[in-house]
């Protein structure tokens, strides 16, 4: 359905879920303290990682757990794309320990972590036990507050974490309510000093996540307007942020935007790109959000078809001009490639090191991917080895 | 901010929570069964009133109870309005019989009454010692579902309830997360039975919802964002569901609009028109859907010098046309006043038997209401005044 029209169909049926509590403010972050005393949190687990450390976002959040006499351990023995292991060890000091709040502190890594040990300390067994959907039993006993140092991954407000699998060199994923944080804080002071490139990939990443939960086949009037709005609001801001990352007004709105994506695709989920881009990401080591940037434009032309409603409507969010559908969706995947070009990142495949020996291979195992399905036309393995040959 | 706008202030701070998952669909009510054992519910309590029982609208439910063997008993000695003694009575048959579910059927008295039970039954005490914002101490450990058989309230999935008490000829607010319900089951079929007049009130009520939270002083892009897809929404179906109440797709627009509006106001709160329409109900028993489409569209005069950009994009989801702001902004009221007449909805004081001896009370009963607040133009008791005498 697209806005303020009648309804058409009786089948219009949908879910939505968005447990978390949002707390969005600049400076927000240093209020930790005042926050966790009324959660009734005394002994507090901090899951980060060294980056965010040697970042100095810690300083902080810790001077306000000091403040309000709040113990505090940190655990920051947590690497990108977290092992099973990573979170099962985590749990087990958690366990041992029985503090009565977690807080994490960083990008995906460390908040998927950080929801990982809340559910295996109050489940038992290994993270692992616990891939795919609704397969946790027990609703974890103690709050989870993520707080996103990055404008991108949107997990601060989602019902998934991503593990890694070493041994059988496979991605996990486990979606449950239970994941969810109970409390998202978002800052945009802690992006601030986030390097411009990392601004861009991580910001083009979360401009995806408004771009494919829209197209999704599981979008919703709710997720729609909640997209619509990222997209407009990442689109204004993210050329801004990444020109002068001290344009305190353009984190803010990318904070924003990332956010409200999260709160989308929370319920709408994602699709092409994002299965695609998994798959480049493993076989290539492109690092996400680059990968995704890559894609998104090829991927947005590839969808046009199937829904030129949804891209002409992509396209007047970004400023495209015009008042005839066809022609306004026929300019979304140019509107979306002009971002990704303007913000500085590598628009070929050559430019991140991939060659055409690797294509197929990658083609394959997109189709491994669980988002896959969420996307509104369904590509043949040969069609998405084509699309990848395009941007060689 | 407005969609897609560059952030403009450090002091952008909101927060957001909307606890209630959503499950929605045409016919869905009707596998409540399933539902309930997922959740865990053998011995359930359900809350309604006389009118739902005597409409039919509990017919489908009991059977899809029966066919699961799930145990449950009835509470339909809910009033219009209901008073704080209804909810403690509740309270005491729900805890005597300890169910491990609460259903809640029917408009806003059934869904809010049950709302207050499952609060005193964890609780203790009466529903009025829990008045005013986050004073309960303890989450209610049993789950609650909420089916509203009108398009109108939103109180399926909001944080508030509200009770008379008429020891002291007050109502009585209570707001916590703790009374949002575990789920909102909002199944059109149970509105196709909904008499015209009900179905024009009741949705005027809900387009309100849209409207005045749009203009709040609390409002934030993300309930902007739901807030104007309620908005397109109810404009396009209200008509409609009024002229032919069979109108299926109809039906299904407006409980889906009503639902948007409610995810928004749970989160923007509302404004000018629910205050006078307490007052102007509370003195001279003008049904509450009919006082509030009485008085919005003057409310939404009153409010665009203040919010001109809000008004101007209300005009616009209403149809009118144009690229000047200050013409759009003008058009905002004269077309929520043409929504009001088309539905056949009185548009005067005197239509509804109220005369002008009484409108000083009521302008000075307006201030009472903890809504007045969050309008974007704070009026004087001899404006309130002015606005009503325009009304006679």
């Amino acid at each position: 359905m697209s806005v303020g029209q009648a309804m058409k169909a009786i089948d219009f049926e949908f879910s939505f879920h968005l447990p978390t509590r949002i707390e969005f403010g600049y400076g927000k972050a240093s209020r930790i303290g005042e926050m966790l005393l009324q959660l009734g949190g005394k002994r507090v687990f901090v899951v980060s990682d060294k980056g965010v450390e040697s970042a100095g976002l810690l300083a902080g959040l810790t001077e306000s757990l000091l403040a309000s006499g709040i113990q505090f351990d940190m655990y920051t023995d947590v690497e990108p794309d977290p092992s099973l292991e990573t979170i099962d060890r985590g749990a087990e000091v958690f366990k041992r320990e029985m503090y009565d709040c977690i807080v994490a502190v960083g990008g995906g890594s460390p908040i998927d972590t950080a929801k990982g040990i809340r559910v295996v300390a109050f489940n038992g067994g290994s993270i692992g036990d616990y891939a795919g959907v609704n397969r946790i039993p027990v609703a974890p006993a103690v709050p989870l507050i993520a707080i996103p140092t990055t404008s991108g991954t949107g997990s601060e407000v989602t019902i998934f974490g991503v593990y890694s699998d070493w041994h059988n060199n496979v991605k996990v994923t486990v979606t449950s309510p239970y994941m969810a944080p109970t409390i998202a804080l978002v800052d945009p002071e802690l992006t601030m000093s986030l390097p411009q490139k990392m601004t861009a990939a991580s910001g083009i990443d979360a401009f995806a996540h408004g771009i494919e939960t829209f197209f999704s086949v599981r979008s919703r009037p709710a997720s729609d307007a909640l997209a619509m709005e990222a997209i407009a609001t990442m689109n204004a801001n993210l050329r801004l942020a990444v020109r002068d990352g001290s344009d305190v007004a353009a984190r803010i709105g990318m904070s924003h935007g990332s956010l409200l994506a999260g709160m989308a695709f929370n319920n709408g989920f994602l699709g092409l790109a994002h299965a695609i881009g998994s798959a480049l990401s493993g076989h290539c080591h492109v690092p996400h959000g680059i990968a995704i940037g890559l894609l998104l434009p090829q991927v947005v032309e590839f969808n046009t078809p199937a829904r030129p409603d949804k891209a002409a409507k992509i396209a007047k969010l970004l400023g495209v001009q015009g008042d005839q559908l066809e022609e306004l969706a026929a300019q979304a995947a140019p509107a979306v490639l002009q971002l990704v070009k303007d913000i500085g990142l590598p628009t070929r495949l050559r430019d991140v090191g991939v060659s055409e020996e690797k294509l197929s291979d990658i083609a394959k195992d997109s189709f491994k991917s669980g988002m896959m399905k969420f996307n509104p036309r369904t590509p043949t393995e040969s069609e998405v080895l084509e699309l990848l040959k395009r941007l060689l």
